[in-house]
C-alpha cells in the first residue's frame, strides 16, 4: 500500500478542485478508458462521457469549497478518497456535496478510477 | 468486475444500519483484520480496534436515514458504495452524514475492508 496515501489524496483534492472551477475541460486527462463517474445517480464511463457530463453542467461560475478530505490506501496501491464541501454555483446559495473517488497510478501519473457525487439534499 | 455490485452494495447499506441501529456489537462480522475505518477523521485498524469505537459511541438511540445510495464495481470483484443520509441520536435533531465503503468478498462472505464517515456539518 502506498504510505503516501494522504499527501496524493489531498494534492488530488486540492488540484481537482482548482481546475474544475477554473476551467472544468482541464480535467480531461484525469480521466482514462475506464473510469467510471456516477453522478447524481447517473452513471458514467470513460473519459470522453465523463468530460462531456462536466462540461454540459448548467451553470457559469463554480466554486468548490472542500470542509473534508478522509484518505485511505488501498491493496493495489491505489488510494480511496472521500469529500465532503459546499458547492457554490452562479449566484444559488451554496449546496452541500459528498464525492468519493478511487485514484489509481499508471505508473507515472495518477488518474481517477471511480467518481461518485452526490449533492446533499435531504427530504426531510 | 461483479455484475450484481448495485444489488451487493444496497443490500449491504440496507442490512449494515439496521444492524448498526438495534445491536450495533452485531456488525463485528463485518470487519476483518484488514478492515480500515477513518471515523470523523480518526483512523482504525482492524475489527477489534473498530467495533471497540463504535460500540463506545456515546448515545443510546440511533437511527440512520438513508438519503441516497450509489455504487460502483471494482476491479477486483468488489464494490465501491457511497451513502448520503441523516442520523438521529436520542433526541438531539437529525445531521447529515457521509458514508463511504468499499467491499470485498472472501469466497464466501462479503466483508468491510474501507469505511469512511463523516458527519456533513459546514462552517459557512
Amino acid at each position: 500500500m502506498n504510505p503516501q496515501f494522504d499527501q496524493v489524496g489531498r494534492q488530488f483534492v486540492e488540484f481537482y478542485y482548482k481546475v474544475f472551477d477554473e476551467n472544468r475541460s482541464g480535467l480531461a486527462p484525469l480521466y482514462r478508458q475506464p473510469s467510471m463517474m456516477t453522478f447524481e445517480g447517473v452513471q458514467l464511463i470513460g473519459a470522453e462521457a465523463i468530460m462531456q457530463k462536466l462540461i454540459a453542467l448548467p451553470f457559469q461560475k463554480v466554486q468548490h469549497v472542500v470542509t473534508t478530505v478522509d484518505c485511505q490506501p488501498m491493496l493495489d496501491g491505489g488510494v480511496l478518497v472521500m469529500v465532503v464541501g459546499q458547492l457554490k454555483t452562479d449566484d444559488d446559495p451554496p449546496h452541500g456535496f459528498s464525492q468519493t473517488f478511487v485514484l489509481k497510478n499508471d505508473g507515472s501519473n495518477w488518474f481517477i478510477f471511480s467518481d461518485l457525487f452526490r449533492l446533499v439534499v435531504h427530504s426531510v
